[in-house]
């Protein structure tokens, strides 16, 4: 429906697309212990379509990623930029997540280009044995802009597909 | 061990406490269709170790909890105000979740509180039978100030009880 979509929900998405610099994460996963339900962010890159973060797995909610858990992502605008804190622009989305092994091809381009985004703590970290890089691609989402102004979103380029009633 | 944590954690837990205006939330339940992760946050008063939120149940979270999911909340420090990307301050906390009916003496006190904080949007949406308001009482939590800087909480005034290894 792309067509017909108001250029202001259009603006909105690649604004915040453009503007955010850490991804939020949720995470349910059970194991031995029980269930567990964690959030968390990190700073990501964005490049053809796949979100990085490199992140550590003292946190328990990459652990639960790496266990294979149910994992959900949002981009949220900040607090203070929002013209509405009744109505914060955000898209939320869930993806495939592949971890990329520090043996690969990819691990030292990406890992370069998140220092280059993010700073100098990169380089501290790289050798981290905890830190893992993370490939994630969102393959469905939706995009709120306001009261009543959902919006389903489809593929690694968040395609408007659908207002929705809900979100 | 709050004698022994440093002023400087004991400030951040404080600040944010009083800086942040919206409650994240992740949401985990089972229906009839499936398994859903929901995430979403909301404009929140803190009064006497509650937060309250006022938020509509066309959002998915919200119905979630409603039909008593699992909920899981944060409190995080914008993007921009963070001194280190790498290390957003926030705070996660489980909780209980009580609704407040639009019958109960409090209902309208505490509306009119919410109103006061964050603005005439309350007004508007006060008598829209798809909203709820929620009393969240924190149990425990995690607070994080840095890489390395995690910190275990207890209770509804997140006293600070141990330094952990992880978060």
């Amino acid at each position: 429906m792309s067509d017909h979509t108001p250029n202001t929900v259009i603006q909105s998405r690649d604004r915040l697309l453009k503007t955010a610099k850490t991804l939020h994460m949720a995470v349910w996963h059970e194991d031995d212990t029980g269930a567990h339900l964690e959030q968390g962010q990190a700073p990501f890159i964005r490049q053809d379509g796949h979100f990085y973060i490199y992140s550590s797995h003292l946190s328990a909610h990459i652990r639960g990623m790496l266990a294979g858990g149910t994992a959900s992502f949002m981009l949220i605008e900040d607090e203070a930029t929002a013209q509405n804190i009744w109505a914060r622009i955000r898209l939320k989305f869930s993806a495939e997540i592949i971890e990329i092994g520090r043996n690969d091809v990819q691990f030292g381009v990406i890992c370069d280009r998140i220092g280059a985004v993010h700073g100098n703590v990169m380089q501290v970290i790289r050798d981290f044995s905890d830190f893992h890089l993370f490939q994630i691609t969102p393959t469905e989402g939706v995009l709120v802009t306001g009261f009543a102004a959902a919006y389903q979103l489809e593929g690694d380029a968040f395609e408007i597909k659908a207002h929705l009633r809900s979100d």
